[in-house]
This record gives structure tokens, sequence and C-alpha cells, in this order.
């Protein structure tokens, strides 16, 4: 019950409650909404669900692919993952939040319940529920303290300007947790998503690898979607993850496209198919990680994790990071939080860099006959013909040739993306040119018309 | 005419000749043949051919997809690329000769016609046809000296233990030779079959990218690969070979899928699928080339060329080298011949070797429930449960861990695939293991069965 009082340029709000419980039912009281700070963009939305519709068909349709805070600024998430920070001590989770304040990262990946796998075999010290993992848990009460800690560290995320994406079920399991009743599970997401909606930083992700918890099936997870949404009167964005096969993504209530890769080899590049399938954003949430863990989703190189990184902005989409270094201390970030050891998050720095300067217009080059043989091969982001970014990944040319859109002059930059280079090149280009990119790989080159 | 007459335990042919032309009718002579030579297996055969059947049907499956020589010698393709080779100046074929000769490559792909295409925009100095560039060419009469001087060649590479792995059309052409008729193709395809037949180590690709010659349909093609067949008694091996769209390799006709890889980023990992879908030897003819050119074919690093090479004979396929270099002189390899300047050549002779030493029945690991989680993320070969070697590619892993079948002891090797080293452990392992990999990438890890 909300009623705006203008007085004095402040608005004041007043409440009335009504509750079974005596002690709830009738309090009343107000307070002062106060303007935004400058800071203060809003909830992160769906960029069509937050701008005025264009004229222009072509660009409305792009507009699907990405997100904007709710007062329209741009918002490129860079997510990292650290799925059971919150279930680890207190020290590790300052540590986190220490690390997470110098990184370019403005999403995180984290779930309500612990985390029970290799390498994640210790018990928290607070669950979501009442009871401990000797005598068991009472389903039916939450646990206060670890909700207020939840709060607090959320909050801590904010004011970091980081998007905290909730998972809120999840298979790795030894308390039960993974195993409630659909009853159970309907009772904790109605308390969690009422408990959690009012901060403006919070997006819902229904379940990391669904598929590995058989037990709950599309219809269970149809109606869990649904109890999300009429208890966030705020409509944060919804997702649900998969390990292998995809959820169905067109439904409507999915409002991006959370995906696990599903091939070992073509990973950031399926990209593409994916938002011709879906038509909403796509971020590809595990893509593999940097790191050294005996399993092939966390061995990658910081030069592989980093390609994949451009690649998946390249086609218009995005990604998340992780870390699984086994050999440098107690801590896997991926999961624990701590400390980062890596080399790609200064890249992917880097790459959030060029990607905030990108205009707003951009989108992926289709190929056609004209552009397509000198392009077959790479990946192009253009804003009309004022603006090309053009990125070579893996392979190294010597050279690359282009044909300039006709009359037009350009002034063009080299940017190595893995030393974390700029340079412009000192001539205005026109007509037919050669571009020396020096046989180095992971080179990408961005033209700007000037008149 | 052949009657093998026995005499002091050699064999004596005679022959007589019939023509329409009275001076080459009637001509009758003699010869004598002798035992083969030790280092001369014969001609390159399909395995399924060559070998008596075995009993059990597994084995006799993964037999469709190797090659062997004519006595039963097992041959492995390891192949590499130059074009244009025979269409250089002499002094180049000499040095593309003697770089053969200390390389690992045992097949070749080469045309006969020359090849005109950026870095590629001489004339030779002889063609398959009389005539010349400036004053065209007779399409009904054959340039003896191009022949005598090709047949040199190709037995040079025969005398290297090269196979030649003839291009008999192709369409880089500006001479006319990639558009002549229907009628003026057999006639031309006639000729070099008879011609060259008779050479154990010619190999029959009808064509290069024969989708880029659309003006032959793929009903010309069934007819020119009966005109081969039909002037080729030795039955050589024949193939064709995409730019994009694959031919139908299932057709009776082809012995082998010669195939370029059809996506940027899934390259040897599709052997897979192929052999699945052609049930034939598959061979990727073109992977891309170690080097610096403008294109993304010719623009790999010789780590991932390399680490291509090691994926398609983990999944029981094969490989194609090139290499692309464009400012390392005057010749570049692919097309010209000449020197090589790469790191990939070693690696493959290293990779050569390894797969020397596989034992006869080796077969790429289904993936199964049981074996299935430590494997989801790498490439395995083994011989039922007394031979396995895995490959870990572009992952770096610290260690990895392995479950041993119950009962057994082996004997295990790291293979470092890059810097070419072969370390075996001190232990005999059996049960659950834990080994050091060494968070290096490209490693291989062989295990071998002790009793």
């Amino acid at each position: 019950m909300r009623h705006p009082l203008h007085a004095a340029g402040r608005r004041i709000w007043t409440y009335l409650t009504h509750s079974s419980d005596p002690q709830l039912d009738g309090q009343t009281g107000e307070f002062q909404c106060t303007p935004a700070s400058t800071s203060n963009h809003g909830r992160v939305c769906l960029k069509k669900d937050v701008l005025p519709k264009k004229e222009v068909n072509f660009y409305e349709t792009e507009d699907e692919f990405h997100f904007a805070y709710e007062d329209g600024t741009r918002f490129q998430p860079f997510g990292t993952t650290c799925y059971a920070w919150v279930n680890q001590t207190e020290a590790v989770q300052e540590q986190t939040l220490d690390t997470l304040k110098n990184s370019p990262f403005n999403k995180i990946r984290m779930c309500i319940f612990p985390k029970f796998y290799t390498y994640n075999t210790t018990d928290p010290e607070n669950y979501a529920f009442q009871g401990n993992a000797q005598d068991g848990f009472n389903l039916t009460r939450f646990n206060n303290d670890f909700f207020e800690k939840l709060e607090k560290r959320i909050q801590q995320l904010d004011d970091l300007g980081i998007e905290a994406d909730i998972i809120l079920l999840h298979p790795y399991d030894r308390w039960g947790f993974s195993k409630m009743t659909k009853q159970q599970d309907i009772f904790y997401l109605s308390y969690v998503v009422k408990r959690l909606c009012h901060f403006k930083n919070i997006w819902w992700s229904m379940a990391n690898e669904y598929d590995l918890m058989p037990q709950k099936t599309v219809e269970d997870w149809e109606t869990y979607a649904k109890v999300v949404i009429e208890n966030d009167p705020y409509g944060h964005l919804r997702s649900i993850h998969n390990c292998i096969p995809l959820y169905d993504h067109n439904r409507p209530w999915i409002t991006h496209v959370s995906i696990q890769r599903v091939d070992v080899y073509k990973t950031a590049e399926m990209i593409t198919d994916w938002r011709k399938q879906y038509r909403k954003p796509v971020i590809v949430d595990e893509v593999g990680y940097e790191g050294n863990i005996d399993f092939g989703w966390g061995s990658l190189t910081a030069q592989e994790l980093t390609r994949r990184f451009w690649e998946s902005c390249m086609r218009g989409g995005y990604m998340a990071h992780g870390e699984t270094y086994v050999d440098k201390g107690d801590q896997i970030w991926w999961s624990h939080g701590g400390r980062l050891h890596g080399e790609s998050p200064a890249r992917i720095a880097f790459l959030k860099e060029q990607m905030a300067q990108l205009p707003d217009d951009v989108l992926p080059l289709t190929l056609t006959q004209e552009n397509h043989e000198e392009n077959w091969d790479s990946v192009c982001l253009h804003e009309g013909e004022h603006f090309f970014l053009y990125y070579y990944g893996f392979f190294r040319p010597l050279y690359r040739n282009y044909t300039l859109p006709a009359g037009k002059k350009y002034k063009i930059e080299l940017i190595d993306t893995w030393n974390m280079t700029t340079e412009e090149l000192p001539e205005i280009y026109e007509g037919k040119i050669r571009i020396k990119t020096g046989a180095r790989q992971y080179m990408a080159v961005r033209m700007k018309e000037v008149k």
C-alpha cells in the first residue's frame, strides 16, 4: 500500500501491514523516497524493455540480444563464477570481496545452498534451513542468520556494481537440498524470492545444471518459474542453466539464455546460432575456466579463455569467467572465491574497456557475397559503414586486405588483445588497403570513419 | 596378353600388341618378372581389401577406416600439399624432392594442371597439352615432354616412399583447363590414367574443390569416375575433394574420404562423425596450414596444426600438412614446394613414430557410462584392455585420474607431443591412480599392460 506525498520536493510513502499473525498485522509507518544517486542505474533489464522503440526494424532486432539498466544505461555482463563463496569462512568471503573490488567482473554466479563435489567436501557454518548435517534439517524453518549474512553479501556486491546471479537449486549436494519435494521446493523458492527481490542487483538462475536433477521434471521447473514470477514484483532477470541438454530457452519466462557450452571444441562460436534460435541475450555462463584442474572444463590456458571472451562479444553475446588452479592454495576461485591467480582477468578488463567504446548500434556483420571473401574466417562488429571491428582469434596472419566502403575514409587501430595494447596507425585509409597485423595471434583491427 | 612361363625360378612374360595404327600393331616381346625388393610393398589399398577377414566383427569394422599396402603392411598416410610443384622451375622441383627426403611425409597432393591464384601468377615452362598461354592450347594433343618429366617426378616420389595423390582437375586456372568440355575432360582423363596407372604410388583425386567448378555437374563427376576406373586396371585409390559442400562420399567408386574441413573451429574433431557417416578411411586433406598467409586457412600456429594432426589420428583418421609462410622467400610450400620453414614437420615425424607403434587392432574408445566421467573431454585409442593412449590437446591439467581395468597392471609413459619426449614412469600401476601430467598442453598418456 503506497501513497506518494509531495512535500517540499521529497516523496513520503506510508505503509499499513496485513498479516494472519496479530503481532505483524496493522503495523504502520512511513519513509522518504529520495532521487537515486548518480551511480545507481536501477535493475539490469532487457534492453528492448527499457529503451524507447526505434524506427529502424534492423536495430530493434539487435536490441533483443542485449541488456540495459532501468535508466537506459548500457550493461554488458562480464561475469565470474564463485558457486559457494557465501558458504566459506567469513575470512575467505572478505577476501573474495576484496578480489572482486579489483577485478573487471560485474556479475557473479553464486548458489544459496552449499556445494558438495571434488575439492568441495567441507560443511559450511550456516545453512538456509535450521539444522545441521549430523541431525538433519527442518525444511519448514529458515535460518535467519544465514539469510542476514547472505543479504549483507548481496548488498556488498551491489556496492561494487556487481549483479548477483543467484542459483536457486543445484545438484552438487549431500545434505538433501537438491532432493526436496516439489512442495518443499515451492516453499523455499517463495521465501527466497520474497526475501531477496528488493535488491536491485539480483538475477534469478533457476538451477545450475537442471538436467543433473532428473527427479525434477520440466513441468516442475515451469511451476518453479511461476513461483519466482509471482513472488517478485520487480521482475528480475530469469534463466536456467544446463549441464548437457539445453532447456527450451524459447519459454516466455526465460529472459536470457544462460548456457553451458555443449561441445568441447566449438564453444563461444555457437552464440551466432543460439541468438538466431532464441532471439534473447545469450550468456555462455560456462565456457570452461582458466586453470589446471583435472577436468577439461577447467584446464584452459588464459589465452584460450580470453579468446573465447572476445569471440563471444564479437558475436553479440556474453560470457562468464571462472578460475580453477588446484595448486595455488586452499581456495579454488570457481567455487570458494578467495584470490585470483590467472592471466585472463586483466585481459577481460581490457576487453571490457574496448566493448564499452562500441557505438550504441553495433551488431555482428552478416556475411554476404560482397564481404565473404575477406571475412569468412573472422568475426566483425560494425555500425553501418561508420565503424568496423575485426577479430582474428587464433589465426596469425602477417597482414590482411580490406576493401573499404567506396568514398569513405577511415582511421585504423591495431588491437593486440593478449598484450593489451592499441596502436593507432598514422595514415587515413580508403579503397583497397593492406594492414600489417604482424603474424601475431589474438589481434583485432578497429576502423572508424573520419569525415 | 600375359603368359607366365616358369623356367629356372624366373617368370617370363610375353606380349603381343593390337592397334589401329599398323606401326604399333603386332609388336611382340618378352620380359622377366622378378620378386619385389624388400622395400616394395606394392600399391596402397584399403586395409579391408588386403587383409584376410578376421573372425571378430568388431575389428573387421575398424579395418574399414584404414589403409594397407598390397602385401598387408600397414600404411598410415601423413601427407603434405604442394599443389603446383611440378609446374615450378627444375631447380625448385629438385629442392622440393630434397626437402621431402628429409621430411616425415609419405603422401603428397599435387596437380597436373598449373595453379593460378594469389601468390601463383607465373606461367609454367610446360603444360599437359601442346600450346602456350599466348596462342592457346591444342586440347587434342598431349605434350609428351611434360608427361615424361611428370613421370620422372612420380618415380622419384616412389623412390622416397611417397604416394602421389594426383589431382586431375581443379578450379584455380586462367588457361582454360578447368573449363574444358565434357568430351575434352574425358579425353584428358583417359589419357592421364592410362599413362600413369602403372606407377604403384599413384592415387587419383578427381578434383581439388570440385564445387568451385559449378559448370561440372555431379553426373559429370560420376562419368569421370567411371572413366578413371575403366582405364586403370590396377584400381588405385580414388577420392574427390570439396571446398565447402561435401561430395556424397557414400558413392561406391570413392575409396576414401578426402575432405576439406567445413568449420573454422571444429576441424579434425569431425572425423568421428565422418567415419560413422561414410564407413571409409577419412583423410582431412585440408585442415588449415602452418603459416602466416592473409587467409584463415593458412595462418595456423605449428602448435595448432600439430594438435589437429594428433586429434585426427586419435579419432582413427588421417590428415595432410601444408605450409604457407609468405615472408620466407619466393616459394610457399603449399603450392610451389621448395623449403619447409615451420615447426610442425618435426612434430608430425614424432607423431608418425608414435602411431607406427600402435597395436594392430587399436581403435578409438567409445564413451560409455563406465568411462565417460573421466574421458568426456579427451580422446583415447585402445586395444581391448591391453593398451590405452589418451590425448589431452589444448587442455593443461596438472594431473588426471584413471580407474584401470580390474586385476590388470600397466606400465605408463608420458608423451609431450610438442616437446617430442616420452617418459616412462618408474612404477607399475593398478586400480585407481593419479598421473601427474604437469599442467602442460599437448600431453598424451600411454598405458601398456604388463603380465
